[in-house]
């Protein structure tokens, strides 16, 4: 019965066709505009990890530069991984301590909300990536993967922000498929999801579901375009449901470029949107 | 003839047609996703001047929240035109001066480059700016006009984020036109405009042409089509042309979003591209 085959479904990869096919994008979107090499924030998670060996893999490891932005709260580990990442690569890293910039805006601010220091400190990562990514004649390539787009499990402007995002429909656990098809170390591939904006802090913790069960709803709902009725038949909790598409439906904004007035009779992206690359 | 008239052209505005059309698309814009209030970065030019003042007619002077953000080397007569502003409609403002923020990057990688460190304020400004919206419960209304949005003469996740942008289908000899029918102080609307990033810059001096001749020929081209052989007729320069349409061209990247590699056949912003406001 096909509702039980899709609901056991693990969105399996073709990992052989889909490496040759990020590789390809991840070359075109940075050479076609004139680039040689990409930029990425190397953060010890198997997103940037597998952005790392995907651009090695397109561009050489001498025209992948990584970025590690820790905060003073950031684990030690995180740097650790991102390192091991990068020397197993033989890329190039830099080193900028986030905690200085983050600092001098929210203490004096006394800003303690969670959201509010979170969303500071990937703005603070953004500005360091895009002003490394100039002095490096480079492109931002970004590591957002499909669930956290759809989820809104990001920081506009911040995380979010990229040139090229090779990532952006694969969910997460495709991504740890295609980690482990790259030969990304096991240990990164297998430790807990983490933003690493708090101490302690996971995304499974934080959102409330595991990434197993959200992809595979997210899977039928987006990919798939199923109804409530037919997510509740597949044996998805109706509160997970609700919970799911209330954040889908929430953060459209995050995906969206901001609403423009229309006032004449041609509008940037509304009458004039020629593609990212048109121009050149 | 066709061609004179045109090259004439004045982009007249029926004023008090735009200046309705643009306090009902702020109201929609704040109101329709939940939101009361507007917060808008103050430069004390012209463009946020006449933002404020369409945002305190849609949304009243209580429901708009300015912020102005000043570097040190900022002219301080942008903040007493902004105090100004602010003061004569009546709404609250917060000062933010950026220095800390901008200086704590700049000066321990000693960046003097203008580029870089121009766009590490406009960035730092945009994280000021989105982190009082959220203490605020409000939305960000942006300021870029059109002349800014094609000739991509601003800051990417800078100056050019927001939630919505009343501004960015009107050239900014347009701008001038509503600012006048709006009251806005003639001081304002006649000081030369600059982005204030260092001292003595101003927008014409950069860009090395005058918003009146710009704005004409952006218009003959974005809006009318034209082609170079026409512009050439109606009396443009030839190094003007090339210069303008390889800078339309070229910033194609800032009004578009990061491509995403396509693998699943729903893919964010390629088959699932709802409107902004779809899920409210």
């Amino acid at each position: 019965m096909e509702t039980t085959t899709r609901h056991t479904e693990d969105l399996s990869l073709n990992t052989a066709i889909v490496r040759k096919l990020l590789v390809d994008f991840i070359q075109d979107g940075i050479q076609k505009p004139g680039f040689r090499k990409g930029i990425i924030g190397l953060s010890g998670g198997v997103d940037s990890t597998v952005v790392a060996y995907l651009s090695v893999e397109a561009l050489g490891k001498e025209n992948v530069f990584g970025v590690i932005m820790p905060y003073k709260t950031s684990s030690p580990q995180s740097r650790t991984d991102a390192e091991l990442a990068a020397a197993t690569l033989g890329i190039t890293t830099e080193l900028v301590d986030i905690t200085p910039m983050v600092d001098v805006y929210l203490k004096p601010a006394n800003i303690s909300d969670r959201v509010r220091a979170g969303n500071v400190m990937a703005r603070q990562r953004m500005i360091v990536l895009f002003d490394l990514s100039n002095r490096e004649r480079s492109l931002v390539v970004g590591t957002s993967n499909k669930t956290e787009v759809f989820l809104g499990y990001g920081t506009l402007f911040g995380d979010m922000a990229c040139s090229l995002n090779p990532l952006g429909d694969l969910y997460k656990t495709q991504v740890w498929q295609l980690a482990a098809a790259l030969g990304v170390p096991k240990h990164i591939i297998d430790k807990n999801p983490t933003a690493d904006l708090w101490e302690g802090q996971t995304d499974e913790g934080e959102l409330g579901f595991s990434y197993k069960r959200v992809d595979q709803l997210l899977y039928h709902l987006i990919d798939e375009r199923r109804s409530v009725t037919e997510l509740t038949k597949m044996g998805f909790e109706e509160g997970l449901i609700a919970k799911v598409r209330e954040a889908v439906k929430k953060t459209q904004f995050k995906r969206r470029l901001p609403i423009v007035a229309k006032v004449s009779n041609r509008t940037v992206n509304i009458d004039f949107r020629y593609a990212r690359d048109w121009g050149i």
